[in-house]
């Protein structure tokens, strides 16, 4: 179960405002960590968010913005929309994809990584290894009246924090209102009734808040009988609850008997590749993986806008490391510098938030982090981060809390953004020991491993078995070979205990699966086992891996609300917004704004715009009717960062105004420098304030217009 | 049913090899045409496929080398793997997005198209409506002995071909051996029984394999009968066909009553979204949207690597153009020199394969291709497939003929291209016409048109219905409003009809869903029908789509293909593979080479690597001991254009000889003239014969080596 595991973050106070905004793990990290509970939260309202420019922040007033420039929309909308399911608009598609293409600059071609594409499609024999189709879970029960299927844990908080608001009302406690999606929303103030709750009661509701992401189904099942909540639609009880398997399954092939799942997370075809990777790799360890894809969850009940969707695309890095000699990292001297933002596991244990900066040298040295290799890639997210235009300030690496891993993990950290909702996960980073290569070695036998040359042999003592192959044979007939294969999986521990059985009884008696009843017995006669000393070329061992994974949407989103403001109209309209991406991941480069219809002014724009296109820098055209101003407004909202006038001035000397989105300063040049200074921005080798030193400011309001005009 | 309509095509005798060696449409074009069986067949043996350099072309070889430097491999592997399922590794992976960087700039950048990225999860009312839920389907069989499914068409394929292979075998005539997959090869051989067949009996047979493909699931069950084809694997005939639906489905959401499935095609969520991109593209007709993005087709039996698989990447665009005014194109005379090979439906109708050569310009103005704007998309396609290495002898247009088409397509052409598996369709070019925003609109009642303002408005005759509405809403009650909607809908000639009812009767009859039975009474007392004269300002109409589809994974075989050629071996070995992709596509752009192990080498190495890099140039170190020849030719098998070699000259001087993979040839220039011949030749703005031109060859065997290394 997702669900089943409990986790001590949960577990700590409710004004400890952490668990209960942070949204965990779409992107799995450890074993236990795939399969908890999303933690997601609506901010608690001590919590003020704020604009890039400090204003307060409206997000009903953002969505509205986002839907209306078709930065993403609900898929489906004309036949009523499919909860948790998006598609992004033309801005939205060309974000994700400037912020991917960065992506693969950042890690696969710096880092040299082996990017693989693989199926979304995945049989239930590899998800049953990986341990999702017995546990990715989550728990959910039904209204046994009108059949609506409820997230258990979901439904408990609702009612109990519906009981405290009413509790609240009658003891005339003003409430703010949390911002739900509409439907809900009608739901809970239906069912808010002014009822006044006994002190102990409320106390006790509270705690149940506190800690309820460590309920499994059971214990949820008993808080929905002992406190009799019941369903405010139809006011009956709701079954127990039952198990859920997040992933979606469907049939490969024609006939029924191959059921297979939407693959829940991209690392499980990286690690099947392992083998064959490390062929192309000629053998070189250490070497990453790295995959960017979708992939599908069946949510219970999707909420947040892009942050909790049924459809996702995610970006995975799977790095091997030798487990032996610290995790160093080639690289790591590079990075060592990085300041980076830590919430480490015992602040959190204390029930603090307290962020501390220090260099990420320091907190591997110091041990705060694991090692180097995990240290050098929360360093290597970071400036990921910062580079697509992450606010420094609304991010930090909080540390999983040890009983929020799995017994195998060495560590793990999440880069989390600040937003309206709460600190969201984005980016989970985790060292994940060898248990995948692991557990699919073992199911297929296939050796996910790494075999190393030893520059000086070694001499190692170890049980030996000597079959002897004469009688052998012979005696098992057609079983031979595969009590023989049986004989030799023998591990160390159960060869020594079988060498006394030996010797007690003359004889052992091994499990091999196939052969009779499923127990051979093997005589002295056939078989002997002694401690002996051999020499070793090879070292094998399997490595260890460590797995970025960046859940897209959700950064987009973070990215979204991190560059956002609002810019006060002079002509007392009501605030504009807009987005301040850098240049770089900005959907459109530049726009285009001939100053009016004018016929002189078509084909310099198209020139220009041809001429853009083929330095690679994407344009738009508004030649419509609306104002400069608002033209350039529209774009504002769409995070254009730089607009171009063509002006009567551009037609007469061929000189052009460029300005910039932030500031809306303008410089004037001619055509060669402005193209210059738009590639270096858009580029991200310069920035505004370096054009703006290079290239003198314009400030004419087209006073030449009317001149120009009666001459024409 | 894909296998229900009949098409000619492969109605034509076999002699004409066209039919037999076209796989059709993964990329749906036109209604019927969607649902069709794919037309995938072996070449036949006259066809001989020839590499790049025009040596007799072997697929198992290239197979090999493939696999061997894993461009892609199949899925799941190590768990015994899933047909139809493969993974790119990284040669594929950064092959297909630079394929997918280029269509982005070649078509949504240059084109301003609104590239849209809609959800793969689609619930199953969107594709009842498009159609894919009665009609994509394939016919299959069941073995009642063993199971095994077999897909109706190629089950009766495979047992006539091997009872004429054995009557030739009885005849003594040699057959040339088709490439199968090894399976079923083994079964083949297992059935192929010298057995002689009446001359008659043979000629029924070919008859029938001519025209597989026009027999639907009830003719292939009656083959079966009359013939006694038996399953070679059990001896029994199989079960009469049944129709098998090709989408992979699933549940969305926890309730298992919302049934949906993974998309066939990327088209469905364009057209779902007409509205709000018109919008978004501030009314402005034409305009096209686009989307890359997996599908999904359950194939019954999946085959030929690359070319059938059940998830594939598909880049669409749908061009949205107002049906009246001939489909004209505004940058028609950008391209209408541009010259095409096409194979028209009237020399197919002949029975021949002529290609005919002619500009896009001739082709739209002779009326071959129907519409500018359906050619200027193929000139566009074809300069893509170009830009992106596909040999221009190798490319073709051929034009689906009449009845392959539905009623409403305009016009439909697929680009093809020559392998070694036949002519295979890579992007099919479309005129869907108002088809699909019009059944989604009806379905739903969204408004998928255009609103037009006109210039001088015009009077129009039409009849007007007006209803007592003092009267009407008293007699109908709570049904008022669906009723009037009911009546507001009729169309035109409906309404002529209507009022001569309502003259002769004093009544007219209407159909309403949803009240009383189904048919409402509607007296002269409430309802006037008449022909009136009324004034409109605005115009509205569903746009045509003209649909340009590509399945990137077929490009991506076919380009393989054209681009490989052996290299004979001077020291005697067996020939070596060679990918001469242009540079822009390679996956890798740069090898390095370090002479030797030398410590001297290494900064050097590392400092080329980091700049070319931070040009957005890809590189790759090979530092390993194998020799300089044995490192190139393993880069020749990846498709790495350019090789640096840093040697000890370049320590003394900084000078570095730069390789050509093609010719093999090398030039010698300083490190800045080296990086930027490089970038110029990455990006495609130069060729290699310039960079000769430009620098100094480069003959000299590495004659410094022995004089440094003492010195050194």
């Amino acid at each position: 179960m997702r669900s089943f595991c409990s986790f001590i973050r949960t577990a700590s106070t409710k004004q400890n405002s952490l668990p209960r905004q942070t949204i965990r793990s779409f992107t799995a990290s450890t074993q236990n960590n795939r399969f908890q509970v999303p933690q997601f939260k609506s901010p608690p309202p001590a919590m003020t968010t704020t604009t890039l420019k400090g204003q307060p922040f409206d997000r009903p007033v953002l969505d509205s913005m986002l839907r209306r420039r078709m930065f993403y929309t609900p898929s489906f909308e004309i036949y009523g929309g499919v909860a948790g399911l998006y598609d992004y608009g033309p801005p939205g598609c060309a974000l994700q994809s400037n912020v991917i293409e960065i992506w693969r600059k950042h890690f696969v071609l710096e880092e040299d990584m082996l990017e693989v594409d693989c199926t979304a499609l995945t049989p239930e024999e590899v998800l049953k290894t990986s341990g999702h189709v017995d546990k990715f879970a989550d728990w959910m029960c039904k209204d046994p009246k009108n059949g609506e299927i409820l997230r258990a844990d979901h439904f408990v908080e609702a009612v109990l924090e519906a009981r405290l608001k009413g509790d609240k009302d009658a003891r005339g406690i003003k409430v703010e209102e949390k911002e739900e999606d509409p439907k809900k929303k009608k739901k809970k103030v239906k069912n808010t009734e002014a009822v006044k709750l006994e002190d102990a009661v409320v106390k006790e509701y509270e705690e149940i808040l506190a800690r309820i992401d460590n309920y499994d189904g059971e214990a949820l099942g008993k808080l929905i009988k002992d406190h009799d909540l019941k369903n405010p639609v139809t006011g009956v009880q709701p079954s127990p609850p039952v198990a859920f398997n997040l992933m979606f399954q469907t049939a490969i092939g024609p006939s029924s008997n191959a059921p297979g799942y939407l693959r829940p997370e991209t690392a499980q075809g990286q690690f099947l590749n392992f083998a064959k990777l490390l062929e192309f790799n000629q053998q070189q360890m250490p070497f990453a993986s790295a995959s960017i894809g979708k992939s599908f969850r069946n949510e219970i009940s999707p909420r947040a806008g892009l942050l909790r969707v049924r459809e996702f695309l995610m970006a995975e890095i799977e790095h091997y490391v030798d487990p032996e000699g610290g995790k160093k990292h080639a690289r790591f001297n590079d990075i060592k510098d990085v300041k980076v933002r830590l919430l480490n596991r015992h602040v959190q244990l204390a029930g603090q938030t307290t962020i501390e900066e220090m260099t990420i040298g320091k907190a591997v040295s110091n041990g705060t982090v694991d090692n180097e290799t995990l240290g050098y890639f929360l360093a290597r997210i970071q400036q990921f981060l910062f580079k697509i235009g992450v606010d420094p300030s609304k991010t930090r690496f909080r540390q999983h809390m040890a009983n929020e891993m799995a017994h195998y993990a060495a560590d793990c950290w999440d880069a989390e953004l600040q937003t309206s909702y709460g600190w969201i996960e984005c980016v989970g980073c985790a060292d994940r020991s060898a248990y995948d290569l692991t557990v699919h070695a073992k199911k297929t036998g296939a050796p996910l491993m790494v075999r190393e040359r030893l520059e000086t042999p070694i001499t190692i003592e170890e049980w030996q078995i000597d079959l002897d192959k004469k009688k052998f044979g012979p005696h098992f007939k057609k079983d031979g070979k595969t009590v023989e294969a049986a004989v030799e999986a023998l591990p160390q521990d159960k060869r020594e205990a079988l060498a006394q059985d030996l010797q007690l009884d003359g004889k052992i008696k091994i499990e091999v699966d196939g052969v009779g009843n499923g127990t051979v017995e093997i005589s002295k006669e056939l078989i002997q086992i002694g401690r002996k000393t051999k020499t070793v070329n090879t070292r094998e061992f399997t490595p260890n891996v460590i797995e970025p994974s960046f859940g897209i949407g959700r950064i987009l989103y973070a990215l979204i609300e991190h560059n956002y403001w609002t810019r006060g109209n002079e002509g007392g309209d009501e605030a504009r917004g807009v987005l301040s991406f850098p240049p770089p991941v900005a959907p459109t480069k530049v726009l285009l704004v001939p100053l009016s219809s004018h016929e002189s002014f078509k084909p310099i724009v198209n020139r220009m715009s041809r001429k853009l296109r083929s330095i690679g820098v994407s344009t738009k055209t508004d030649d419509s009717s609306a104002s400069i101003g608002k033209r350039y407004s529209r774009n504002d909202e769409l995070g254009t960062p730089l607009g171009i006038t063509v002006d009567f001035q551009s037609v007469k000397d061929g000189s052009f105004t460029l300005r910039d989105r932030d500031s809306t300063k303008q410089v004037r040049a001619d055509e060669e420098k402005i193209l210059k200074a738009i590639k270096e921005l858009a580029e991200g080798s310069k920035v505004w304030a370096d054009i703006e030193k290079e290239l003198p400011a314009f400030e004419g309001q087209e006073a030449e217009i009317p001149v120009l005009t009666k001459k024409d």
